[in-house]
């Protein structure tokens, strides 16, 4: 199929498989975000009068066209049509004329390649938002239900001091509120709108660039056309660290759990149907989602170093090299997504061994609690340490444990708040493209 | 000297020193912050009863003593010292007797540690948000002088699209803008007040949490105390991940700066009171500057890898594998604020050579501009890009070029309200010090 | 379909497809290494009784069958089927009765996966090693063919001294053939037969692992069943840290490609058909095939920190986080072998542009070899410097240039020695499955 | 102090200190190679005349002054001295006069940078070489001590099979061996002599560098000038992937000693003079220790990323950006070779608690040889994994358990033939050293 720049030559058979192959699988997923972009960059182009109201319509029609087959699996790309938003353009020119060779006025693939990624960035960003607050949920509602289940609280992989199953769960919802706050600025850098900056150095017509980014939702236009360009790998960048942050609450979760459910610990059970066996060993039952969880955080780590060693030592302006940007962001999204639906299953799915935990509370876990009983007594800190270290063996269990604050009712009350927020911008980013699309 | 919780056995040299050697280097910057936070933890001991209105007088006195010394260079750590808070617990008992052996009641050294890299974090953060609203304003006003100087914009290496040395410049300020959104947001996880947590599973003491917060200068209490301990990392990280981001700008602009200072193109020339020479080429001036700002993105990356790869895989709970996150973090820290004031300085030292620029306008780069007036005459745009694309030797230069907004109003309202905003932070953050110190 | 571990409960859908629908997508690529690996484990079993003649002749029908079956693409795995693994032992049941219900004694999926990848890495391998070779070759052609073509060395980005384009492409093919150890080391360590290691505890049956690995092509037995499971990861990094070398001179010869290719350079023209235009600029012509050459050592790293940082800090033996190994693995594999055949092809269609490249040889870049000539004689070289650095205005371009030895000669010797080396590994290793086979 | 290219300007001193103050610290380490790379090139120069003998005996004096003077310490670099070869020069310079003039003939910076690295480097790699053979040796000396010692082998953390000690040993034992052919693999890119490819093109005087290289013990001439240039970064990073390998294995090692210390499985013993305490819980003792060796892969995965990311994207020829690889490649080898002495007596401070390892072989992990039992009856393999797997609850512990080959013969065979090696290369290095300086 041509290429939108194709002149006197044709690219040789392998470096266009070089060039494309992997980037088109990228691109399927990008179909509706371009038709979206598309729609409302002609809706732009009818405002300033370069496009008529009859072909604005017809541009409308097709390209609503395109998202019902794509839909139905009947948009797909393949080798030789260089990417989708060719593809879209090369649909509209074939099946509605001349108006399919005008939508492409004032922009360049640059800033429609920029929309459709941030769109697809939205709304997945969206969709992790939301099970980011049900991830936080379970940890509370599990917290609560188990907030006076006291059991050893470890360091440096030792037992040191008493804590609740409330702390340990709290502890998860807490970070993950903090996770939150990465995501929401990542979230909004990603919300600008870059259309309009054409290939990075803006065009000599007056594109209604507040009026487009409206349409497409955006919090607020991204002005100056460079700084368009100079942000691609730095916001992709940006979202897949927050994304790692929040994995860094998973994987602790999952080291937890996995520890926890060994069978020499046994503290935790965890559901069967959430488990597998092995092939070659008939007694084994595995936590492996706890491991595959586990290892996510290392796979957001590895997109990172992708994202931004990728998009330096690049000058100014676009570069092709950002190409390979897309993928450790679409993994990453797509990953992340599913990863916390299914930590937030196995939130649910463990069950406290309480007898087990109830006889892995011994005495020395009290030392530090006894010495400070000693210090309320008037005995100097250092003083009633060596006293209580020199009588490890003579510990009693009796201490009150006096395990402080865990924060759940500061943490309901955040959690209400951020629900209220998510709902807030979920439900505009999908009313907006009903409404575009209508 | 003797450990903190030194008992029947000594520990082997070797091990010792390769525990402790490198992080008594580290250590030593944080005499002040562990002072700091020392003097919190004895305010709220003495507010709850724990020290006498004596006892807490001395312990100030000893402190403040600490401070001066270190000022004057002379408390230094050495091998044998084990870390910077065991230095100082046995300077206040050395030289105040039983006081000493009580500060340390109800905390642990992890939220110790905690508090003291927050404080240094805090301050180097407030140190680098200056620096980057001065290199912001350095682009601002290099912009605004260059507005209307036209040179090419390039895509893919390649001469593109006519662009202005204001557009140039203000991409800059307005991505380092962006990312100070992430700044704010690792400002904001730092600048939570883990004392009281202990070893991170609290003290059945009644501690006042938000007192000493106060004391200190923090905006809120981290409440879970498992929650400090599992931040660990992942908050150093989120702050490394906010200088990779602004040394992804740094590092283009240096980038297009090494282009811009080429022979071949010499569109910039730097002052040479920044520029080296060579030991063996005695023709040589390079702007070496440039590559060392190019670079140190990739710096920050690999320490950002270390701070999420170490702090992965581990259970809840202080592991010692985190001692190694402090090294990765205070070089960044000290890196990024270095590096923003001589990329400050670099702006200020570029001159555009304009002849050059101006010759460099060749017609090619107005095919876009040609194309776009044959739209606006109602021509498709495809049929227009032909047009253009076929008669690319007769281009002329004439084209109205219209380069669109580079949102310079925009900015710099951001700037006014961005750097009051860091005005009232930074004078808060000194003030409450100097608060504590009295 | 029955998991090879299904007992009396049900995997939970969310969490099968979270563990297996990315998973099954590599699998698919490793069907013929299966067969190859279950053909040979089956041989093993005849040769010490554990199946009758007409038992492995069943098997080894069954097994052909699947190839046949795979290179028809009509043996899809799907959502349900587990692994590759699974899918092959439950088609051996279902067509071929009791005898697929005994390949599996004395393996587990853990080997059983193990020779499948490294089988495949292998191939990979050897695909990659001719490929390298190819580019080299392509350097040392282009290399003599431009030998005595003076162009300016560059440093710091700036003109230093006289180099050749013999000299430039020699220094890619000298260090591409440096790669080549890498890449052999990583080889060797990969061509060690993991078979007969199980579940890496081994079996209590006494395999014929010396056999097997002799029919599968590998050079050694990895005796130790743990050390075959503790290799996980480790061997994987240490192929894609070979493929990272490799393109980190594949990543500067783009970037010289890209700087050599501006207009402002235009040292070089890169052959129409390896160039695209751009969608919005009809003068556009990019060589964006070097920035894609240029990206692929970022993804490479990325790959790699993957592999390194989700197999660390694991215990000894399987953990699932190990399957996230395969993706970062398979795609450097894929990207490597193509990005080679494109490098050379880019090589093959670089013409210098000798008359501009002619016109670049200013005077000044002759500056050390005036000094060189004073040192000759008798003057100090500091001396000598300082004077030529006063008087660079006038210097001349007579000089004698003497570029030094850019070994051609020894690098011809080493190619042919290292292109025997790969002919006899990759002859070897095709026939020995083509034996296995009949 | 005057740099070697200072001319009519001088440097702003916050650049200079950005340029240099970080890498003084680092050259302050190079003394010695570049007093070694110093007489080399003195004596290759005087080899072709442009030295006499009388110069060159002074040189030699002032060479060897040199070195006392930094044994002694009193060879200080400071802000201002540039670097240590311009230090050098001076100071040669200053006490010599003319001769220290005359050394940088034929030389550059940078080929001078490179021959102190690289001495440098293979300094360290020797230790490092000789220390990976004794922490393996310790493992074959554990592994052989315990070599009948039966305790569960762990997939996803569960009890799977029964292994030995001396199989759990004799895997790291055998990794570790794995890991030294890709370290012998840096190494020999390292050993190749960069000295004479000055700045990268060479230069116009017959310079022996065959000759030079034999003095320093290079194995062989990096032939091609701008191949040593474009080696860099690239060397370094093979250095610490190799570094990286070896420590996957310690960070395994770790984990395993770090969970089998824990009081829940509790294994293994460590002697208390590895063990630290806490400073707020009398009743610990922890192993931070094998924590402190689980942490060291993340740091060379975060230096391999700086090293990779900050040498990729840059144009043939030396680039100031790749100052910045010193520090990564320095922390390496500095903290793997200490890493692996504290390994290797952490290895040889392991207790393994017999009877608790007794307790904990459990009839299930025979699971798999009963099965095994039936299939050598005539069972098919899956019905017998059925069956077992319907009876764990009566498995005995009786099966014969045949652990398998885990190799030790040979290993030692190997480590015999390896440690020889070591010790060959290792004292004509240092033999090398010997000779050039007297």
């Amino acid at each position: 199929m041509k290429k939108l720049w194709q002149k006197q030559w044709k690219l040789n058979d392998t470096i266009e498989a070089f060039e494309t192959q992997g980037d088109l699988v990228l691109d399927q997923k990008l179909v509706d975000a371009d038709v979206y972009g598309s729609l409302a960059h002609a809706a732009g182009l009818f405002k300033i009068g370069i496009l008529s109201p009859k072909e604005f319509e017809m541009i409308k029609i097709g390209l609503k066209e395109i998202l019902v087959l794509a839909q139905k699996g009947r948009l797909i790309l393949k080798m030789g049509d260089e990417d989708v938003h060719t593809k879209i353009e090369n649909y509209l020119t074939k099946h509605y004329g001349e108006v399919g060779k005008k939508i492409h006025a004032g922009r360049s693939r640059n800033d429609q390649v920029f929309v459709a990624i941030r769109l697809f960035t939205k709304e997945h960003l969206l969709n992790i938002w939301g099970n980011l607050l049900a991830l936080t949920d379970a940890f509370v509602v599990f917290g609560k239900t188990h907030e006076t289940t006291i059991l050893p609280g470890y360091t440096h992989m030792q037992k040191a001091m008493p804590m609740s199953l409330g702390m340990w769960a709290g502890a998860f919802a807490q970070n993950l509120l903090d996770d939150l706050t990465l995501l929401k600025a990542a979230y909004t850098l990603n919300n600008q709108s870059p259309l309009g900056s054409a290939a990075g150095f803006g065009v000599p017509l007056p594109l209604p660039r507040e009026y487009t980014a409206k349409l497409l939702g955006f919090d607020s236009v991204q002005e100056n056309p460079l700084a368009c360009q100079n942000s691609r790998g730095k916001i992709e960048a940006a979202v897949v660290a927050a994304l790692v942050a929040t994995y860094q609450d998973v994987t602790k979760f999952a080291s937890d759990v996995l520890l926890f459910t060994t069978s020499e610990f046994n503290y935790f059970t965890v559901a069967p149907e959430l488990c597998t066996g092995s092939s070659i060993m008939p007694q084994k039952k595995n936590v492996d989602i706890a491991e595959l969880l586990r290892s996510k955080v290392h796979l957001f780590l590895g997109y990172y170093v992708q994202l931004v060693s990728v998009s330096s030592n690049l000058i100014s302006g676009y570069n092709r090299d950002l190409q390979d940007s897309k993928k450790p962001l679409f993994e990453s999204l797509d990953i992340a997504k599913n990863g916390l639906e299914v930590a937030t299953l196995l939130v649910k799915n463990i069950k406290p061994n309480k007898e087990v935990i109830a006889k892995a509370i011994t005495p020395e876990i009290f030392a530090t609690h006894h010495a400070l009983e000693l210090v309320k007594k008037g005995m100097s800190f250092r003083e009633a340490y060596d006293t209580v270290g020199k009588n490890l063996s003579s510990l009693s269990q009796s201490t009150r444990i006096g395990l402080g604050n865990t924060g759940f009712s500061t943490l309901e009350v955040k959690m209400k708040k951020e629900t209220a927020l998510y709902e807030q911008e979920n439900n505009k980013f999908h009313k907006t493209l009903q409404v575009l699309m209508t």
